[in-house]
């Protein structure tokens, strides 16, 4: 290869590793904040985000890194890059784009916009007032039409919302993802009506009181069978505790938050294994790929893919439970029983205490909202009836305030819109994989029952660590799966699980 | 005021309170590392610091800071800044002189010696190898032989140690210190010989086994006594565990850790009570000078007298004693016998484990050292036959390998020269202060003992605390002590307290 090349190639990475290695740093202050501060220093800590955010904005719009990116691509020999060094100049370029594209100032005003939002979401959601929370949702989503628009032309997409589906779902888009929930739905509805016509199965087990430290040594335990390390001297992750869990880190460093309540014991259970999902994700990474654009999970449905395998697939099947419940002493849980407890399906109002079912429900419902909301087929001041309305024809229940309806959730506080479909397309991602697991290994279940999850964790390092950030979701899941997006793999899942677990 | 002059300084006073920011950003990262952080992610944590390192540096040395002083301090209206404003723009300046003279080549190649010179430390240290602790000792001290040379000129002082010691004690210099190291040696000397032929305490209750837990307790008693809040709703303290105890942050997030030992149960007390000194300092600066350069502690000295006041003066009094042995249940301790051996003098090889009295003459072996070493009348070759010498002449003890002699300290290899010396002026100044505090409120060892110590805080807050870093040390010292530093007041203080304690 040309030396030339090479060595803008080179400076290119050393630049884009500065970025990779500053949001290291970003997100372990956001973890301290959430886990560590002293309540005092709030002030203290949002100067310091703030600071490092308009620092890494700058370093990432730096002339440099166009010149760079000029240089290289027009390169005549171009072409004599690998497949990685590509992927990751076009995944810089295509940052770079972006970043470029949208002018400072609005960049500016979003994140302001959004810290107001955020702040008036609380009190309306605190108040049950949703006509406080209107005026500034509205201001925060016009400006990010504006950017959904402006990313609509460096991505070449068909519509503003599409733009912003592919920040987290690279290339996925509004179209493509409305037949696959309407599949999805179509499924959903025929097995909830089974489920609801057969008998429910006796909870009482997931309501007893179980001490806080025990359900700490319930965590350990269950990490270190799924292998995520957090204790030995060579160890790369820890948990803490926090009001809503969360993972976040890099590599060597990845952390993990639940939060432990008395009364539902199982809780931090499963939120245990969703996060360890995401950390084997990103401790899983190619070392090779460290501090490379590569060097990154693929996507927030893939990631959402690993969680949801082992918190569900994995973490609420029988066979998992076999090897676990003996080794967990003071808790009353016979094991049928217990199964059936935790796979529970009873439609509700809040998708984050969602069952594995009808959590779908209320993603799909999220994403038809939305869509006709950058597609301006609906306005904010709408949104409430809408809303209601879908709750009530999806899911039979009835909402009575905003706050458990439109206000429920933070990202549209948050100004993450386009986000939502990621976790209906990880479920549906953890389908297809689970499939292809077992048509290679027919009896990977019996081995999970004798504790060993070694094999499943191999099997994720070869078809889907292993690859980083190398291809858009769908050219990985078609690696991995030598599938397309589909739903059927997930249903059948369902399906067959259900109809064992209720008999019908 | 001039609106231009008020532009420009508004200006200047943002760009500094970004350097602020970001250093405070930087100090959790330090936090984290030696607290939180899981075993692996030390490589990515190297990674963070060093790019923020680098991004302080070239943010701290931007020619737009120059331009702004020069702006400022030529303006026609300069006069018109009341005392504060110019404090300010004299300390950016300051700053901003030494950082732009050092060529970023130096600054680098320290950065980087000092890393290896670490590393070969603790490598030399635990193989008891001198020799191989020595080239890379020598490279460090002749590169910043190089930075003091130039940093002389900055500040114009008489010798290059003298720019050094400058970094940490503004406007004191070797000389000066000589001085009155001399008049403390020669009181210590005196005083030693008195305790060491009269009957030593019995020191068993020292090494009675109390479990982690219990000592935990005690701490966080200790803290609430001293009103270092870190368990309020608006708690801005913390206390966690390191294997040396120290203390970080800034204003409303401050830090401190400690280490139990099973077998050593004071040793936490006092790190604790000496931590929480510097804690209640940086917390008890002026609100409204945050991020501002006179919203800082004064120098290095003044920061050492706070911790020193509460870990000795205070926390080694029969009356801070009174009121807290009762207060611990599950340790056997009585009252007088428990003093005498908190009291315990004895000439020891290691500096951090000597006791009050012993523990200036390891700081004053170190400082006549380093006085020789940057006047060039002592090469590194020479180091440890003459540490031992001093060793032998000061403290009677037998240095019998460099790892508890020379080695024993991380300073040197991590390029700390000019630092030592503030050890020891903290001492002699909290004897000052004391002896102040003691003249304007004679029964104030009488309310320590009934548990209140909020007037301690008090009179620093309004003697210390509230003036920042408007002064200079010595000027400091003046304002709140009515004198010059000298050792009489310490002095007096050591020399009654082991007088009623050894009955000499």
């Amino acid at each position: 290869m040309s030396t030339e090349l090479r060595s803008s190639y080179k400076k290119l990475l050393a630049k884009n590793k500065d970025l990779i290695v500053l949001g290291s740093a970003q997100a372990i202050l956001h973890w301290d904040m959430e886990t560590m501060m002293p309540p005092r220093g709030v002030g203290l800590r949002s100067e310091q985000l703030a600071l490092l955010s308009s620092i890494h904005h700058e370093m990432s719009t730096a002339p440099a890194i166009g010149k760079l990116l000029r240089e290289i691509l027009k390169h005549p020999a171009y072409d004599t890059l690998s497949e990685v060094e590509k992927r990751n100049v076009q995944l810089i370029k295509k940052n770079y784009d972006e970043q470029t594209r949208l002018p400072t100032k609005l960049v500016a005003e979003i994140a302001k916009q959004q810290a107001i939002t955020v702040n008036i979401w609380k009190k309306a959601k605190a108040t049950q007032n949703f006509n406080l929370f209107k005026p500034e949702l509205e201001k925060l989503v016009d400006l990010n039409k504006q950017a959904a628009a402006i990313l609509m032309e460096a991505k070449q997409t068909e519509t503003p919302y599409d733009a912003l589906i592919d920040i987290y779902e690279p290339k996925m888009d509004a179209e493509s993802i409305a037949k696959i929930f309407s599949d999805l739905q179509k499924g959903l509805e025929k097995l909830l009506q089974k489920i609801e016509t057969s008998i429910q199965p006796n909870t009482r087990i997931l309501s007893q009181k179980v001490p806080v430290e025990k359900q700490r040594d319930i965590a350990k335990l269950l990490v270190k069978i799924l292998n995520y390390d957090i204790s030995s001297p060579n160890a790369g992750g820890r948990i803490d505790e926090t009001e809503h869990p969360f993972s976040t880190g890099y590599y060597d460093d990845v952390r993990i938050t639940t939060h432990y309540h008395t009364d539902k014991w199982t809780s931090s259970i499963f939120s245990v294994l969703h996060e360890t999902g995401h950390a084997l994700y990103e401790q899983g990474l190619p070392q090779e790929w460290k501090y490379q654009p590569v060097g990154a999970p693929c996507s927030l449905g893939f990631h959402e893919s690993q969680s949801r395998l082992y918190e569900n697939i994995i973490g609420r099947s029988k066979e998992f439970w076999i090897n676990i419940i003996p080794k967990i002493k003071g808790v009353k849980a016979e094991l049928d029983e217990f199964i059936r407890a935790i796979n529970v399906v009873a439609p509700s109002k809040i998708r984050i205490e969602a069952d594995e079912v009808t959590y779908n429900l209320h993603v799909i419902i999220r994403f038809q909202i939305e869509k006709d909301l950058f597609g301006d087929k609906l306005t904010i001041a709408e949104l409430p009836e809408v809303w209601n309305q879908k709750y009530k024809q999806a899911l039979g229940v009835n909402i009575e305030n905003d706050s458990e309806g439109v206000m429920q959730d933070t990202h549209w506080a948050s100004g993450l819109y386009g986000y939502f479909p990621t976790y209906a397309l990880g479920n549906i991602y953890s389908g297809q994989i689970i499939n292809k697991i077992q048509q290679e290994n027919p009896t990977w279940s019996a081995e999970v029952a004798i504790g060993n999850l070694e094999h499943i964790r191999t099997w994720l390092t070869s078809n889907i660590y292993n690859h980083g950030n190398l291809y858009d979701p769908a050219d990985l899941l078609k690696k991995a799966t030598d599938e397309k997006p589909n739903v059927e793999p997930y249903l059948r899942y369902l399906e067959e699980k259900y109809q064992k677990l209720y008999a019908f």
